[in-house]
């Protein structure tokens, strides 16, 4: 679930080029982007039509789309195709840079906690005012540079998540004993929260593709069912071997499952490596260490924020107690419980055993600020 | 949830005189059983007339009354308020004997896995044999002794629990720097699932009453949520402050939360100490061992079977998938997934740093086995 920002790639996106995508959050062409509505899953498989801009915040909203990387593509996307479809004809270019500063800053406030989609907006804002102050631009080179940034954003998720998976399985291979590896992992880190592919499950993908999975081992991930409802229909889909179990469970699968490393994504990774995660990460990566399992953590470059030096310093959102009492509207827990919530929490960078899974290969914790590029070390 | 035999004493109940219990899984005085519908809570309480083994089997086999201790009580008790209704009436005592060894053979096949039922129907029937076989014995001295060993037998569970509660406060409170604790449960060892009081829940109520319990955080325990549905009631009931998290978040909240120690029931302690409890505990322990916080394993000198050595000899139980893929009847996983659901998992007796809380005092487990009665211990 990490924040995504679009690199220097220009490139028209070519997704049907890149094989058949397992499964899809999103499908987007020129002009067209339509969302698979995650509400509705593991039951239904419904792809809605994105128009606009007032669509894509709507979907954000409501959690039709989740998932870090994927609420910022798709609020950029939405832009894009209002864009194509001739919003802001017939006005100068600085009146459509208003309109598209307007759209994005509407945009953020669909989940206003989502730090990516404000990322997005502000890099996207300034790469449109850098535009339209040039010289030779028009009103309608704006609309198709920041088009094409959109569809970079996207491309360039994609990308990522491939490079991760296959640096991840290369690296747990070499790390195994064994031909076959037996992942576990936790929350919903795959096509479903990405532009495609994943990150933790952009490794198993790989392993798997590779020949060299044994097995997966999903969390249900409490108290929201990312794992149960998510990742569990991602494997069923792409016909991966694995097996859903309680969060309660993980540490009795460890010592009798034979698990050769844990792969979990991450929402945020510090300067020393610390990293936020869904809640229970940290209790998943105890467990690892006291079965002497590998823990790696599987994310971006760009979720790495180089301006907090260590997890402490990261705020972590409460949630409403009702995802903890109620499940699907029905009453679990005894009224008049107090409940407490908390959506993630920090894994120290000691407990981080394998490595920290990026785009540009995998790196210890202590490794990690050096190994990233320049931009992402200046935030 | 541990295994319950009655002891020697034959006094007549006198619940009342015990002070008022906090909540009641059964209400017996002679003649007369009532049990607490479980399968209504936490939305409804309503108790219901047991008039005898019929209806004491479908109680315990429609897990209206669960937990080991419970089980067995309520099995024996159905059969003490059918007794005194008049079964067997004009029957000489060889005829009324094979009328109880009959009753109880049918009680065990309720929930044919309950070991605890199995050994008290053992146990009671042999003891009916050697009364019958008295000389002096008459059908009716067999009856009225038959109701006492299942009067006796309630109240001894009872007493234990009370004396399990005492003594895991003093101890809980002598190892701790505190003057008020705070303490980390998980399922349901309370009024619940003992004849009153529980186990690792009246080491917690213990500590109420002392004025000594700063808090409490006990976990939902997935899949069946007792946590949620059965403790956190138990909790809010006797207005014991409370605080239900998942079972993913016991790490996040013994770094955050200033836990004092974790205390949990048992289904069976073994000879070197290993412990046997509902899935989850085996985490918990390991969670605390980083944290360097006590955990204890609270469970009455009847849970403990000496005839095995070591947990990896107990046989874990598997529980059907649709516990953890539905909630309510209502599905939550993708269709399709793989599930593995163990009931219990295995604490290795290193873990358990606190000690082991029984009836009898709180012992390192190594010296589990010396301090038990000669009686355990032949088993």
């Amino acid at each position: 679930m990490a924040q995504v920002r679009a690199g220097p790639s220009r490139a028209e996106p070519s997704r049907a080029a890149r094989g058949a995508m397992s499964l899809e959050a999103l499908r987007y062409r020129r002009g067209s982007l339509r969302i698979l509505n995650q509400l509705l899953l593991p039951q239904r498989s419904c792809y809605e039509e994105i128009g606009g801009v007032r669509q894509g915040w709507e979907a954000i909203r409501a959690m039709k789309v989740r998932g870090a990387p994927a609420i910022a593509i798709v609020g950029c996307l939405s832009l894009a195709v209002e864009l194509h479809g001739g919003a802001g004809m017939g006005q100068d270019k600085t009146g459509l840079e208003t309109f598209i500063r307007d759209s994005l800053r509407y945009l953020v406030t669909a989940r206003p906690t989502a730090v990516n989609m404000a990322r997005a907006a502000e890099e996207l804002g300034a790469f449109a005012s850098q535009e339209a102050q040039r010289e030779e631009a028009t009103a309608e080179s704006l609309r198709e540079s920041v088009i094409q940034w959109a569809e970079a954003m996207l491309e360039k998720d994609l990308q990522d998540n491939r490079s991760i998976g296959e640096h991840g399985a290369r690296h747990l291979l070499q790390a195994s004993p064994q031909d076959k590896v037996t992942v576990l992992t936790h929350c919903n880190t795959g096509s479903l929260a990405t532009a495609g592919y994943g990150t933790a499950l952009g490794v198993i993908r790989s392993l798997h593709a590779l020949g060299h999975l044994e097995h997966v081992y999903c969390t249900e991930t409490r108290p929201y069912n990312q794992g149960a409802r998510l990742t569990a229909y991602e494997l069923v889909y792409d016909h991966i071997p694995a097996t859903l179990i309680a969060d309660s469970m993980v540490s009795v699968a460890m010592k009798e499952k034979g698990v050769s490393a844990v792969v979990v994504g991450a929402d945020r990774v510090v300067a020393n490596g610390d990293t936020a995660n869904k809640v229970g990460t940290y209790q998943l990566a105890i467990a690892a260490k006291h079965h002497e399992i590998p823990f790696y953590v599987a994310a971006p470059s760009t979720s790495c924020d180089l301006s907090l030096a260590e997890g402490a310093e990261i705020v972590i959102e409460e949630r409403p107690s009702q995802e903890l009492t109620d499940v699907n509207g029905v009453r679990i827990a005894a009224p008049g419980i107090g409940v407490w919530n908390p959506a993630f929490d920090i894994t120290p960078h000691e407990l981080i055993t394998g490595g920290i899974i990026t785009e540009l290969g995998v790196f210890c914790p202590e490794e990690l600020r050096a190994a990233l590029p320049g931009a992402v070390k200046g935030e």
